[in-house]
């Protein structure tokens, strides 16, 4: 007998036969003797016209309403999975924010959640009851309701699993698990029994959209066991857990791509102390996320700074700069939008050497270019052209021996 | 300067122009100097959506989480006015009933207020600030929310209006007022300017559908000014105040009728104390509500009792008293469902005679026969075929000098 919550995205609730099928996958887990608390998303949709009426209504819409208006499609599916569950003769109860509660900060619209009172909820569930928690919304310092943020039901539930002692929070969704790379470009991609935190959070945050970032980041923190799993097929999904829990590390457990960057070089700069400052600040108070940065060996006093950032930002990026053009002096912006990241993901590398360099060879045996390299303790990426990203996953899938029997 | 509640139905939220319109009525009272505390119903269809989903899951389902679901309706409409009012610079935060909170008793689905915190919404409102409040919803006893039945966010209104010591609460809605009668009807129908708590009462339940009965009792009950208006024309509307306040009262203010009742009459039943009580007290077990009763003078010690019940109740009503007929002892039932329940209304006939008589007169001098009559202080109604419902309505109007100029 364990503790389990199970969480159920969008898509997983989208009407009310996915519902009575959520109900019908809880109930096995009760009828198999575990404790169960349930997280739910809006269904599928519902969220989007929400948000799109609090824009209609006024584009710059007070945070406070808006997360009044958008927790409302959460609440919606908890009632009706609860009822759903009686109607299969399961005990269960909906809960909202604020009547469990769930405690955040005051940041409407990317609260971050602070406390979960967990006592009644454990209590219930001892009883036999099934608590279906509202996602993605807690309650604020002002007594309002706050939500998480896009995505934020993943980091409700794994909160949640943390708060209740729970022995693993499944996330059901629409994909059956973690693969070594995007199954659509990689025939051959595999899915993973087990991935690390860390490997999550470098695959995620590079472009393997199953997992919310903050909801890893919060499991790792946590220790929260995560497993990822189809809320349609009846497979095993992947476990996300600490990197101790996995006995075999291969060097490489996963290759990500991005085709989302865009490379801006600043050509010609005064190759002095504090130049990166002087451009990266401004970047930085204009909310522009860089990436990858390389700066080239100067000469005659002068050097070439390029580095990456999403390509949504390069306009505004451009305008920071050719505002601060003249108090840093340089020659030239050159834009390239046509790139993509590449990145190879494992803990393994930390004990098994060579890892870089089979990429890089790898690639060249292909004849493709790489612009830019960053490498972190257990990831290493390369700007490529775009038009190379799906020839380029393929042969490191190969080169990694990651592709499936 | 003045306070006042202004309440705003399904049809005048029922997209965002809606809204904003609304919005727009609520800034020309703050600018006009009023404090101002608005109250919405769930935007037209989503109530009937989010109940559908209940029915369907399950048609048994839980009322306390039928409540979770509903009440975001109304949830929604408060937070999206909200902002329609910042949008137009007027200060607004919404409100849900846990918040405000009005608290009920724990009836889920059908609940009744039992009482309002409205000392936080005056201070607000003294500072400037329209609270917009989520109709329909409050919390329960057992810190879950609970709705007040359909048409419940007219008794929010009035329950707020009278927390809030407001000077009137104005309900806004798809008719302009109330008529004498059914202007589909008569062409010559008259908007009345004011009429009594009791008149809208009789005209309530007898099928002038505008005001939830409950509202109304509870403006009676509170002395709360109701004001009834369009939220679409710019008319003036329909003031339902204390009968003190209306100088010039007239015998009749209004004609109603109903064409959703049915006649039963228990043909030949013994003639002995307790009868009635045998056949109603079946009748009132089983949920049915009966309106108007005859019993005929007896002979040979059987007697016949006719009344009225709702026209979908007859089937029911016949199985119950069927099941009753051996311990009654009565020869047949008779049903006829082809009649109409037509009704003069007026807190006026207590100093004016002769308004039951010149009803009679009136029907007889059309050829149309009274099946049944039954008369309270103010009200007189009878029962008729159903086909002369146009035509005693039209008649009974002008009898009564209620014809519009």
């Amino acid at each position: 007998m364990a503790r389990i919550v199970m969480k159920f995205g969008g898509t997983s609730v989208a009407d009310l036969d996915r519902i009575r099928n959520v109900a019908a996958r809880v109930k096995r887990e009760v009828d198999a003797g575990h404790e169960v608390a349930v997280v739910v998303s809006a269904m599928a949709g519902v969220t989007n016209q929400l948000v799109a009426w609090c824009q209609s209504l006024s584009p710059l819409h007070d945070a406070r309403e808006y997360d009044a208006v958008v927790a409302t499609g959460e609440q919606v599916t908890a009632g009706l999975t609860a009822i759903a569950l009686q109607e299969l003769g399961v005990e269960a109860r909906s809960w909202q924010g604020w009547q469990i509660p769930l405690l955040t900060d005051g940041a409407h619209g990317k609260a971050r959640i602070d406390r979960i009172e967990g006592a009644e909820l454990i209590r219930r569930m001892q009883a036999g009851q099934v608590p279906v928690v509202a996602g993605f919304q807690g309650i604020g310092p002002d007594h309002r309701v706050t939500t998480l943020g896009r995505g934020g039901s993943d980091t409700s539930a794994v909160a949640l699993a943390a708060a209740l002692h729970a022995e693993r929070c499944d996330i059901y969704t629409d994909v059956d698990g973690i693969y070594t790379t995007d199954p659509r470009i990689v025939a051959k991609a595999r899915k993973l029994d087990r991935i690390a935190y860390e490997e999550m959070l470098e695959l995620a945050s590079v472009g393997a959209k199953v997992l919310q970032t903050r909801s890893v980041e919060l499991a790792m923190k946590e220790r929260v066991r995560v497993q990822v799993l189809s809320s349609f097929a009846d497979t095993p999904g992947s476990l996300v857990v600490d990197e101790d829990e996995i006995v075999e590390k291969a060097a490489v457990a996963g290759i990500a791509y991005s085709r989302e960057e865009a490379k801006l070089t600043v050509r010609r700069v005064p190759d002095r102390p504090g130049i990166a400052a002087a451009i990266f600040g401004p970047l930085a108070a204009a909310g522009i996320n860089v990436d990858m940065i390389v700066q080239n060996i100067g000469a005659d006093g002068l050097t070439d700074m390029t580095f990456t950032l999403p390509r949504a930002d390069l306009p505004r990026a451009r305008k920071v700069l050719d505002g601060v053009r003249a108090g840093i002096g340089f020659a030239e912006l050159l834009a390239d939008a046509d790139v993509a990241k590449i990145s190879v993901v494992g803990v393994g590398m930390r004990s098994h050497a060579g890892v870089a360099n089979t990429m890089f060879r790898t690639l060249a045996e292909k004849g493709i270019n790489i612009q830019v390299i960053s490498t972190s303790e257990i990831k290493v990426s390369v700007l490529i052209g775009a038009e190379y990203t799906e020839l380029a996953v393929r042969a490191l899938h190969t080169a990694y021996g990651l592709d499936a029997a």
